[in-house]
C-alpha cells in the first residue's frame, strides 16, 4: 500500500482498500451516501461493497452516465435526493465513478447545507489520475465545461487498480492520456516510459506516478493562481473540441480523445511561439496520433471552437491563455496565442491525421 | 465612518461610501458587476452611482426581487449573464440589495468559475445587520431555504445609512427583529435599548453594535460547529414559518417577521426547558409582539411546519437543535426539544397574540 499526502488528506493506493473500510468505522459520520451512475452501479458497487463488507448501512444516490449530464439538472436531482434521505452537516459523500460522478458528487457535497464531507473512489483511469487531487469539483453549463463549482478537498481519496478491469481499451486509452500530459510537462522519463507502454495493459505504478505529478504542481498552488496551469497543457483547445463534439456528435469523444487533439494543436503552438523543438513536436505528435483515433476538425467550426475557448473559466480578460512546452518535461504557463496561431495550429492537426 | 474586522476583510460604515470608490480604483479586477433587483435598480443604484463617480464601467445584472426568487433557477441566471459578459476569474461581483441579492450573488460569485471576488453594499437593514459578516451564501430549494450555499467571506462590506431611507416601515421593523435577538442572545443592554427605540426611526449606531455582536460570535467559530449556533435563536421555528408563508400566502412574511414569532416560540421553550424566567419571557413576549403583526397559526399546518424544521440545515441526524435562552443576554446552544413541545409553543403563540 502506498499514499500521497495531498492538500491535507490523503490518497491510499491499495487494490483491496482495507483502509476506506476502517475510515468510515473510524469516522463519526451520522450518514452514508454513495454516489454512482449506472454503469459503477453495476459494475463497481459490488465490488466496493465486498471491500467493505462491514458497512451495510448507507444510501445510494445513482446518476447518469456521461459528460452530457455533468450538469445543473441533475445535480439539482443530486441535492434533491439528499434531501429526501434526510442527509444533514454531519453526512458523509461517497462518489464511486469517473469524472462525471466525482466533479459533480463533490460539488453537490461541497454545496449542500453549506458543504459537507466527501471521499472519492474513482473507478476509471482518467478519475484516478487526474480527479484524485486538485480539489477542484465542477458542472457544467450551457455547454462550457466545470463553469460551476468550488475548490474543495475531499477528505480521503481511495485508489484501487481492480476497478481499472471493468473499463474497456476506449475509456483506458482517455484516462492515458493524462499520464502522457503528466509526463510532457514535468516528467521526460515518465513520457518515454509511456512510449514503452503496450496499451490498455499499464503498470501499476504509473498510476502512482503520474497522481505524484499531479500533487507536486497543486501542493505548489493549489487555486491555480501560477504554476498549476501547466496541468491545462492541450486542455484550451482540447476543452473547446470536447464541448463541441459533446453535443454535435452521436457518440461524442471523450475526455482524453478531445485532450489527445489538443496536446497536437498546443505542442504545434509551443514549436512555432515557445522553443519547442522540431523534433520533439514530432516525436509528441507522432506517439499520440498512433494511439488515438483521427478527428478530422471542418474548418467551418473553427469560430466555434475558439468562441468556445474564450469562454473557458481559464481565460482571462478575453486573452486566450495557452501552457506552452519548452522542451518534453518542461512547460511554461500563461503563455498566449492569437486566434491565427490556433486556427493554424487546428490545420497542423488534420494535416498530420491525414 | 467606523470599521470592524471580520473574517478576512473589513465592513466599513460610512454615509457616503468614499472608501467603496478607493476600493473598486485600487485593486486591478478586470471587470466590475453590479448585482441588483428590481427595486434596487430603481432606488439604491442611482445613490450609489453618485457614491462612486469615477467608476463608469461597470455591467448590471438584475434579479427579481423577493425571496420566492431566491432560488436555483434565478441563480442559472444569474451565471448565465456573468457568462454573457464575458466574466473571467479576476471580475468582481458588487451585490447592491437586501439579503435575497447578497446570498444568491455571494453563491453565484463563490462558485462561478470556483469563485471570484465579491463585495456586498447591503441596502436593507435585514441585510446591514445580518448578512455583512459571517460569510454565508446560499439559495433554497424545494421551499427550504439557503440549503444550498457555501461559506465564503466577500472582500470588503460597505454600509451607508442613506439606504434605509428607501425602505417602508415594514421592511425596517423585519430587520430590527435581527438587532432584537442580537440583543436576547449576547448584549442586555442592547436589548433594553431597543425597547426604548421608536419605529421606524433607529439610532445610526445600534446597526454598528449589532453587526459588532455578530462579528464577535462569528469571528469565535465561523463555520458554525458551536458557538455561532446562537445566532440562530427563533431561527429553528422561525425558518420553518417563513419557508411555508412564502408558498402559501399571498403576501408571505418577511424574514424578521417570521422570525419575530419564532423567538416567542422559542422564548417559551427556554423558558420551560432552559430556566429562562418567566418574568423574562413576558418581557419578550410583550415587547415583540407589540412590534410585529400577529400571525394565527393553524394547528393543522403544525406538521407541515415540523417537517419544515427537519429539513432545516441546522439539524443533525433528525434531531431538532435548539439555541435556547438562559437570560436576557445570555443563549445556550445544541438544546434539543421533543415535538410535544413545539407544539406547545406554537399554541403558546396563538394563546399570547389573542
Amino acid at each position: 500500500m502506498k499514499k500521497i499526502n495531498s492538500l491535507g488528506y490523503e490518497v491510499v493506493f491499495d487494490n483491496e482498500l482495507d483502509e476506506l473500510q476502517s475510515f468510515l468505522i473510524d469516522h463519526d459520520y451520522s450518514q452514508l451516501l454513495i454516489l454512482v451512475d449506472r454503469n459503477t452501479n453495476d459494475h463497481c458497487l459490488p465490488q466496493l461493497q465486498a471491500f467493505i463488507p462491514d458497512i451495510v448501512d448507507y444510501d445510494i444516490i445513482e446518476v447518469d452516465p456521461g459528460e452530457e449530464n455533468k450538469n445543473i439538472d441533475f445535480c439539482i436531482g443530486v441535492w434533491k435526493t439528499m434531501l429526501d434521505f434526510g442527509a444533514d452537516r454531519k453526512s458523509l459523500m461517497l462518489n464511486l465513478g469517473g469524472g462525471v460522478v466525482t466533479d459533480m458528487g463533490g460539488f453537490a457535497a461541497s454545496t449542500y447545507k453549506r458543504g459537507i464531507d466527501f471521499i472519492h473512489v474513482p473507478t476509471t483511469l482518467l478519475s484516478q489520475v487526474d480527479a484524485s487531487v486538485g480539489g477542484k469539483t465542477g458542472i457544467d453549463l450551457d455547454n462550457i465545461k466545470n463553469i460551476i463549482g468550488t475548490f474543495t478537498q475531499p477528505k480521503a481519496v481511495f485508489i484501487s487498480n481492480k476497478f481499472l478491469e471493468t473499463l474497456d481499451d476506449r475509456q483506458i486509452r482517455s484516462g492515458f492520456a493524462e499520464v502522457i500530459k503528466h509526463g510532457l510537462i514535468k516528467d521526460k522519463q515518465l513520457f518515454e516510459r509511456c512510449m514503452n507502454v503496450k496499451l490498455p495493459v499499464l503498470p501499476e505504478e504509473m498510476v502512482y506516478d503520474s497522481v505524484m505529478i499531479k500533487n507536486e504542481v497543486v501542493l505548489e498552488d493549489p487555486t491555480e493562481k501560477g504554476l498549476r496551469k501547466i496541468l491545462n497543457f492541450g486542455h484550451t483547445i482540447g476543452h473547446a473540441i470536447e464541448g463541441y463534439s459533446l453535443y454535435h456528435d452521436q457518440e461524442p469523444l471523450l475526455h482524453g480523445e478531445a485532450i489527445a487533439i489538443g496536446m497536437i494543436c498546443e505542442a504545434f503552438i509551443s514549436y512555432r511561439e515557445n522553443n519547442l523543438p522540431e523534433s520533439e513536436l514530432e516525436t509528441i505528435v507522432n506517439y499520440i496520433k498512433g494511439i488515438y483515433p483521427a478527428y478530422p476538425i471542418d474548418q467551418a467550426i473553427y469560430p466555434t471552437l475558439i468562441e468556445l475557448m474564450r469562454n473557458d473559466k481559464k481565460n482571462e480578460s478575453n486573452q486566450l491563455g495557452f501552457a506552452l512546452l519548452r522542451s518534453i518535461g518542461d512547460c511554461d504557463f500563461n503563455k498566449y496565442a492569437e486566434e491565427d496561431m490556433i486556427v493554424e495550429s487546428l490545420d497542423y492537426y488534420n494535416q498530420v491525421i491525414k
